[in-house]
């Protein structure tokens, strides 16, 4: 995780808390049945509408996402220059024990080294490919719709706290009090999805846009292998993924 | 259905009908007409969009999205091997009689046993798939506008209320209980859309993408039992649409 | 229309009809400016929408969808096998004095008669199909723009009651009643937009899917008539548009 | 402009601003700051947003759809098949010189006289549809985009108005009309983007439907009249893109 | 940055200030914990779910929106005309020492002097173009985000506010001044996405749509200088990206 990011986000959650907390006592915010109703809320509709295995996969994949670096495509373009290279010195079988801990360059290599025709790899990559955004567009759905499912929650607090309340509403001094409780859900509601579900569905999303650029690299540069596997070339192909500004010149990629 | 999401969905729900009706009478929250509004409204207006049969079909669909079990693609995948090997040693006949309770696997298995010509078997397979996802979506389509309409119509059955109330404003004491009740059929309509139809619309969604995933292993399994039938080849293309976690090796594939 | 449909839908509206009544004074739910409001302004931005013939032909679909039923896929691909065995028996001119009331398989027949080539035939049926998708997303759209106008003007109409009573706030009794009239529109417009419009653009959306599925299995009877034209492979390839547990055999079809 | 649009719209408009004015005080929705809150913003945000050419351009094509009428696509299909007849009978050099007021039915004539290739034809008519596609969807996003800040700015000029209320909130007989000034933005914010800005971008939007489909039938008929240049398949391709109850026969076409 | 758009969105921008300070004290709507909640909520939210460097491009790539103008696809095409032109007086290596500013356009100069075959140069141009689609859209997002999250903190600082305003509710003229604060953060909240978060967002759409017209061009003229390269030819399809009104003639780019 960049150190920006770090530093932000924490200085800016302090700067939110701060201006919560200074004016009024910590206690008007604190509600338990109200924290059963939307947490329990969320949680049990998500459960209902997912699997139990697809909600624990999205969580560790939410911490993955915020600990774990995402690569450099420089270097993934140059991995793929170094095959090129490794190909054409010492032929295709020299791409059978390259050590890497990407399990689709090494399915790649795998799949190019067993001499498989070009069909075959283009349909199996592919399918590699678009299983993957399939699976990570399910993730980021979990937390999409739970970050749908706490306000809705968060309002169905506040509907049962004004029910309650305006059943018996004799005496007039009691009125703020219960109204305060019962806006407190939806504020709960609202804080879980704005501050929590929100950003990480977001982060999931952008994290996969990166993640299939680096798929997509290792797509083109195996094609590019078997067809004519001259690494000029390869390097034209591939640099296209990176913004002409970040881009690394084929030289540099070479003497690495 | 797994034990986690029942154990989870039950003591979540559980937990939200105690934080409900520990703090407040029950009767506060029973009202005939307001629930005749929105369950009477939902329906009805459901009916209208789409056709009885289609409801009932939608009904039957999310019985069993919440009671059968969604299969393992380690064992389609599997099973789609061992045809590869069945075809190879008795030839294409011998996939005639395979006993299987998935009708899309023997619709394939059936033309590619008749040597029905590849585009053929493509063309009715594609439009197997495609027509089954344009069911499920008609189905999911009927819990989200009911999910759209049961909120609609909790508003309606709240302003009728207000109404009422605002025409006759002569007694103050009575306002608090009027506003209550007509704020009632709000929280009907939210508690229906949040509770009931988005998560069961949402699941089918979820069940949707796995089964397609399915019958996409058994169209590309058979395309590759067409096109060379090689075990090994067929293994590498199926076992892409798994993620590589997951994944089951060939041989553990072969020996079962 | 199913039975089914008429019972359920009357019965509901019904329900609704009595819950809004039996509590409160039916004059208080009428107010003519507010329907004028609600009602004229609907209708005026309608047409300032959409051209005046295409609103007529919006509500005589509409007409249709409810009255008109639906056509069995079933019965569409027996009558391709039909047309296929004619075809082989008396050559492609048997074709050329089909009796049906669809124009679109009129049209097929046609051209499949006259001895056009594949590629004419698929482009003129494709492009048949897709102006009628376009067509009928074009009618749909009429209502759903109308479900979306009706609640805006409903709320403007509420704000003009608002302005108006706040403007001269001074008796308080008087307070209650003109809220209520100004609350009426929003009711009338919700009312328009959830038991009227938006139903009928939703019916109209999956009478449109079963349209198409409909010309989808004369497109390819087409195709399959003019490649090999083979029964039973016309038959495969047909019966794909049709849920498993609903498709009749071929010999059912047959013997028809 | 057909004559039902024109009656249907003004006479609807009238009854709303009757409704509106018979009831209460012209000066009480009168507020000059509040006005220059929704139109000033309205207007400067969108010169934000787009370039001060496209805006002008969006208010010009807004007046032509509300002028100019659309194209009988029956005569654009009468149009090709005569041009079709012309090329039989004189060569292709017969297209060049062809008068007519659409620049893109010159264009295709133009290409096709000039001897250019299918390939060059197909891919610069191609392109030049869907830059209108494209330039069409900015015009309509503009509108679109008006009747999204015109409500957001409504809104925003009730909050100042509240905020000032709320600030100085002594003598409670101010309230009333202080908050009828307040939301008199809301209105004027709904009432900018409900009768004004949405109709106009839904009006574009439909325009271009049924302007696409004449470009679509000069492009199929150009490729048409290329490919084997038959008048009767020129017509059975391109009537496809007339609904069947409104198409006109060949023979009447040819005649005129 | 056009004349027309600076005026009118400067004098915009004024009369909205005006209207909202002339009426009222400016310190009613200056509120520091109320700002921290909103400006601090968005911009630690926004970097919770992108990037640090991400975030600094977006804002990079928002001030080159409004100060850069935009190219001319006009002049675009006489470039390409003019190169044309050269490679046919000079060969295809006259293409090589190109001067320009778009390394868009000096990669295909330099892909097409190097010799490459059609399919790389397609290939590695159509990837740089959709890299940047998908950079651009990322960039947006980030505005459109932003304009999403600030609302949502105006509200979660108003829900604060009615909070502890409704949990000391005793002295009755401690209301008005409260909701005042309560509700300055809503309004902040909507500022922010309305006159800064949202037209960004929109500008910087409508910039990437013409960015890509002019990469579009330079593609379809690399490829057309590649296949037969006739400057009649490439005017023919590259004036097709131009609206027919703007479009300039050949010679006039030629003399140029």
């Amino acid at each position: 995780m960049d150190l920006g990011s770090v530093v932000g986000s924490i200085s800016g959650i302090f700067l939110i808390i701060a201006a919560i907390f200074i004016a009024g006592d910590i206690h008007n915010f604190w509600n338990i049945p109200g924290l059963m109703i939307v947490l329990g809320g969320t949680v049990s509709t998500t459960l209902l509408t997912f699997q139990f295995k697809d909600v624990v996969t999205a969580f560790r994949a939410a911490y993955f996402a915020f600990t774990v670096d995402k690569k450099d495509p420089n270097s993934m373009v140059a991995t793929m220059i170094k095959l090129s290279e490794i190909s054409r010195r010492q032929g295709i079988l020299g791409l059978s024990n390259i050590k890497t801990k990407s399990r689709f360059l090494k399915k790649a290599c795998a799949l190019i080294a067993d001499g498989s025709e070009e069909e075959t790899i283009r349909s199996a990559l592919r399918t590699e490919i678009e299983s993957l955004k399939m699976r990570h567009f399910i993730v980021q759905d979990i937390f999409r719709k739970m970050g749908m499912y706490s306000p809705a929650f968060g309002m169905l607090g506040t509907l049962i706290g004004l029910i309650q309340m305006l059943s018996k509403l004799q005496d007039p001094s009691q009125i703020g009090p219960s109204m305060a409780i019962a806006i407190l859900t939806t504020f709960y509601g609202s804080l879980l999805s704005t501050l929590f579900c929100l950003p990480i569905a977001g982060k999931l999303k952008a994290r996969t846009v990166y993640e299939v650029i680096n798929l997509e690299i290792v797509f083109e540069g195996a094609i590019g292998i078997l067809d004519n596997n001259n690494p000029i070339i390869v390097y034209e192909r591939l640099s296209s993924f990176i913004p002409a500004a970040k881009r690394r010149s084929l030289s540099s990629m070479r003497t690495k």
